[in-house]
């Protein structure tokens, strides 16, 4: 293991994980500003992805952590329907981190930024007590393509993309085991670990709505779907259904019951409230519904929503649930 | 002091000091992704701003903090010459935070970006052990008015806008004597903890390139002369003659010194370590130095552009200085 001895060696690296020149870095890294070329218009959005508060160094590898860094910030880019077009970092690195650290968390950044011929532009390197990432991502997007929350009507149809619960179960066991876990839990843990954006969800939807000028809304679900729902619907109600819990999160569910519909409603419970499953969850209005679930082959219909504002899954009224960082627990 | 109990207690007082809708902003804060309103090209700057490295909250006011987390990165918008359009802010809090420091915190902030009409497109919000702020800034740019280094030809002039070495002794005595060193160095406190962007020097020197067809190079100094001149000349040298340290530059060496020339020297040098100044450097083509100083009224003409790689100021020659947060020190 070499110690990093000056903020050149980090720069190597970075340059080796990703080229200073991209087509649309009309500027690269190395001076004042980079720029980017751009189109009307430019999504944007930040997450701080911090050691000990997102992540554990004890169960991410430091390829997971450039993974998931950059990944959760792609997904907010997938629920607004647009085109990955480039990110920022800042990264502050605690003393004597290792070069095999920083490499390996360059290389998991570069795993998922490859594909999507994603450029970095640019950034800033600082010290900290503990591994901080704070991304800023850039994607393209139109007036029509654009996907919003609040965009729902009574009636619509309510549709989840991707797996909710998963996530958290990996959390738990991660937490209690380690990398241990992922012997019995595989698919929980690498959903912890390595979340993959739904952004071909969210450009097929965008596509959509502008084919069909239909009315769609999308979020990520960061928070879980106890406290997404809400800012997706921005007052009104729904009527909801939960897909049948994961293989997993029921394994996982049967050992904290003492009885098998304990862990029914446990694995059920798990998935409402859910947190970090970077699934996506949406609305469309009733003509584009088979459309719409075709686009997302793996996808799931939730139930409608409602004029009532309230909100219910699977005969439950829902409450005030969900995570916030500043709330006391 | 009331105590930050929930996450939308602080997006309350966001709102309060930056509205979510603004004529740049198609989409505002609230959502997956703002959606900022862009031309071709969009210049983008990252600075980490971290408490204990780059600020220390013993004589930071929060309005201090929130001013100079957001002032270096307009600071690199200068340098390039660009035009500031938004920014974007990931913000870590240690618990227990009161609602007067994230209250005093955003109305610094606002009173830089206020008058620059910059909005806030969003961000993200964790706990951390400190105070950690990492802030994106975007600028409006064209090829044209582009500012950037490394295109200095020897026979070039070079000038400087802005104090160096001010904040360099700021930081010295607030560490030494906190706050209360700003009775007797009212400017060098000041300069460290309120650095102004030099914006206007950029956006008059892009206009002229532009109008010339010019040649002219331009960086903001944030680690010192020292350190980044030798970016600004990407292997050209330069002879340098510092202009006078200022009154309180002098003062502050005199303490450390035992007879005047000492105190001279002691000052000079200071000025060429540097550090924080957010002084912008540059060179411009021979025929367009007496415009350059005329668009800088505050502006010093520091010397030549040489042709042998070597860095002299004051018949010193440059060795290998300046700041590196990586190395030992």
């Amino acid at each position: 293991m070499s110690a990093i001895t000056s903020e050149d060696s980090i720069l190597d690296i970075i340059n080796r994980h990703f080229p200073t020149e991209h087509p649309r870095l009309l500027l690269g890294r190395g001076d004042d500003c980079c720029v980017l070329a751009t189109g009307e218009a430019l999504a944007i959005s930040t997450d701080l992805f911090m050691e000990d508060v997102h992540f554990r160094r004890r169960y991410f590898t430091p390829g997971d952590i450039g993974w998931k860094a950059l990944a959760v910030n792609v997904s907010d880019l997938a629920a607004a329907g647009a085109h990955p077009a480039g990110f920022s970092l800042g990264l502050a690195l605690p003393h004597g981190v290792s070069a095999e650290l920083v490499d390996g968390l360059f290389a998991g950044m570069a795993e998922l930024a490859g594909p999507l011929q994603l450029p970095l532009t640019g950034g800033d390197l600082s010290m900290a007590d503990r591994l901080h990432l704070c991304v800023t991502v850039f994607g393209d997007t139109t007036p029509a393509t654009r996907l919003r929350r609040r965009n729902a009507c009574p009636g619509d149809l309510v549709f989840l993309g991707g797996r909710i619960g998963l996530a958290r179960v990996g959390l738990n066991v991660l937490e209690a085991q380690g990398r241990a876990a992922m012997d019995a839990y595989p698919e929980a843990c690498a959903a912890h670990l390595r979340p993959e954006p739904r952004l071909r969800d969210g450009l097929r939807l965008g596509a959509l709505q502008e084919q069909q000028n239909g009315r769609i809304s999308l979020m990520d679900v960061s928070d879980g779907l106890a406290r997404d729902l809400p800012r997706l619907l921005g007052g009104l109600g729904a009527d909801l259904q939960l897909p049948a819990p994961h293989p997993e999160c029921l394994s996982w569910a049967g050992r904290q019951a003492s009885n098998g519909q304990e862990a029914a409603d446990i694995a059920l419970k798990n998935c409402w409230l859910g947190g970090e499953d970077y699934a996506v969850v949406g609305t469309c209005e009733p003509r584009l519904a088979a459309t719409v679930m075709t686009l997302i082959p793996d996808g799931t219909v939730l139930g409608r929503v409602t004029d009532d504002g309230i909100l219910r899954w699977n005969g439950h009224v829902a409450g005030n649930e969900g995570f916030d960082h500043f709330a006391s627990h």
